[in-house]
């Protein structure tokens, strides 16, 4: 049987196109299993996985604890607001603690860039990075090129424009390896001053005019913008950037041709899109949610059946 | 078999008599299961179940799940505060995402009126109100109702009286309701800034008078003085509303007839009701609280089979 | 078959020896069942546990949850920032409330000295203490004289030290309960300022020389410095704790011999233990931790037994 050749799922950059190949086989059949009646399988039935969020999520963390139950798990939920944390005990010593419980998965967000990573060389389980910081969010990356697959029939020679905040975005970075291995041509649009200077150097061009960027594309995958993760003011204000860098309906239809819109959410709407566009045939955001539970089922999958191996 | 005549539970007003009349015959068979050493059943073992606290909740909350888990029913917990509600996220767009994510079935508590209603006009999947703001809370009125007819074996002409804050309380308006179709003849009482102008239009009787109240009626419905709902003083202090409505022993010992004591929960002990009478053998308000668990099975059950029957 | 002496878990003050050694010889069997690949018994499959933790937990938490997910049981969870204690209600409401949806047996930890004891004499579930402000904290002594058992082949006539606050530790009380049931040789060992005058009285020695402490015993339990227990100062600052009471390697070098360090969790590394001796080959700090589990699932299939046989 095939295996990814990962034993983490720490980020998109160390993986191997046949990884995420494997990852999508896997997903249609859990797919079309969250699509039936009875929505359960027994395969993760003997494993125990912790879901460990430092930082605030609705829909990740909703996501993987769906995946987690209808594969059986049995799942432990621990949230950085009721914890240790607060009498300032280390990540390392934290995790050390739950793993002696003996957990045999860990789906980790955590604000700071590296921390999966530093998890995984440390402790004696499977680590999933659900986020760490301003870098990686892999199973967003595996579900939103999964999304285009789904909808288009292919990934490779895909033009994909990403639009938004680049520079504080892990669902950007994760996005462009995911399209990268993938063959996907990538293009990211935005403000200068939320553009990485060392972005083209990840084979991706850069489009500042967002009609252009719109014109060029084929699916437009589009950033939230996130307030709560900058430090310094990057643009006048909401309003401004809506006129400059929001998707609408109006620049849609000035097309000639449909493209597909993604979201990775939570929307801001009328700011980085619009009511209009988000709930058009356009959108994909609902099935990119969809996706999501199909997706990381197969990730939580593939990681146990090391496991098992093992 | 006998079915609901609506597809949610989002207030007890548009139900009929006999929705009550088959929720509590339900109710009745469940209520012997949890009495049993085994209380688990596998009814809904097909079925997700989202629980969406918006507000804080001890006891409504709690007893939904575990009315949920003892009907084996999937369960996701999701309470505001650690969620991307913070993000500014809008309600349909959080409700949308769980959706996406293939969940059946919805108990929201949230602080806007009309909120549940709202959701089930958008969304694909049955709502069941749990709360909002100051209009319904119907599980609480079928709970409150249920539990009269067990006490008394019937509902059908005893008299209620309804007593302390009417006027920002959902509890009051579910059991009005509630207790209309079924037939009681209903008073409320308390202090004039706390009953709404119009609430002789609704069909119920009002006495500002604690006494003349508790001499007239069978059942005193009790409620919570909720000081953190209120944005105004409505009377002077928690020391004068016990004065003047606080129910103690003193006042039920000069009826000279039993009535039945009930409350809502949380109690205040010593505001409006004395802690000899909240413990007291007149007192049902544990009753109460096991029935919830009863009602809430019954409803979720009854529900459940409508989608199953589509 | 063999049962408790004692109907709750409310502290090791009122239990007798062989109460211990048939939750370790339990426990034994449960150990043996969370190291293998199916971790889970079916044991308490009918039996409702609630976990009501009224202060900040971590491990405690998780390891009672584990505990009860690997026998089966349901679990209901209650943590009290998102509860009805923030508008004022009393203990044992909130727990009757609680137990009139049919909870079969309560794991509370609370801040107010013997809370669990007033639990058990007011409501109809099994009390399992798992903390109640500075007095007992009944599993974590079992866990940890399990782990010396484990490691030493016996606890009668090892020589103990507990080093830290114990002015403010319920784990030290539990611990010397323990220590002396079964035989141990206790000494206490910190700043005149976190001993009890009584303390002797209990039949522990005082040592508060830490070198001498560490030359005398086979067993060093360091307590960990809870800043966030005392009101008041009763040492100068983290870095004089660490150079007159921290245990690090260059002590334990001096010694001559082999101690056993063990640490209830979470550490302040630096402070009361370097990480060199924490994660060294002395400690068995994480063997604790898996023991915690083991031990937890006996006391909870023990008291569930009485239960059943009633």
């Amino acid at each position: 049987m095939k295996q990814l050749s990962v034993p983490h799922l720490l980020g998109i950059k160390g993986m191997i196109k046949e990884d995420l190949e494997l990852i999508f086989e896997t997903a249609d059949q859990f797919k079309e299993v969250i699509n039936r009646p009875i929505k359960k399988v027994p395969t993760l039935r003997d494993i125990t996985v912790a879901n460990l969020f430092f930082e605030n999520s609705t829909r990740t963390k909703l996501s993987f604890e769906l995946a987690e139950k209808r594969l059986s798990a049995d799942v432990i939920n621990f949230a950085a607001s009721s914890s240790s944390v607060q009498k300032g005990e280390t990540l390392i010593d934290t995790v050390n603690n739950i793993l002696a419980m003996k957990v045999d998965m860990v789906v980790m967000r955590h604000p700071d860039v590296g921390s999966a990573k530093f998890l995984s060389q440390h402790v004696n389980a499977k680590i999933i990075n659900a986020g760490d910081g301003t870098h990686e969010h892999p199973s967003q990356g595996i579900l939103d090129t999964y999304s285009i697959r789904e909808k288009l029939g292919k990934v490779h020679g895909v033009k994909v424009v990403i639009i938004g905040d680049i520079l504080h975005s892990r669902v950007a970075l994760s996005n462009i390896y995911a399209l990268n291995l993938l063959g996907a041509k990538v293009k990211v649009c935005g403000p200068p001053s939320l553009i990485p200077k060392h972005i083209k150097s990840l084979g991706v061009g850069v489009e500042y005019n967002l009609q252009k960027a719109l014109e060029w594309c084929d699916v437009a995958n589009i950033l939230r913008v996130q307030n709560e993760r900058m430090d310094v003011k990057y643009f006048p204000s909401n309003r401004e950037y809506a006129q400059l860098y929001g998707v609408n309906m109006h620049l849609l239809s000035k097309l000639g041709k449909e493209i597909v819109i993604m979201h990775p959410g939570p929307i801001n709407r009328g700011v980085e899109i619009t009511s209009e566009v988000a709930d058009s045939k356009h959108s994909i955001i609902l099935d990119q949610v969809e996706n999501g539970v199909a997706t990381r089922m197969a990730v939580l999958y593939l990681l146990a059946e090391q496991i098992k191996r093992n």
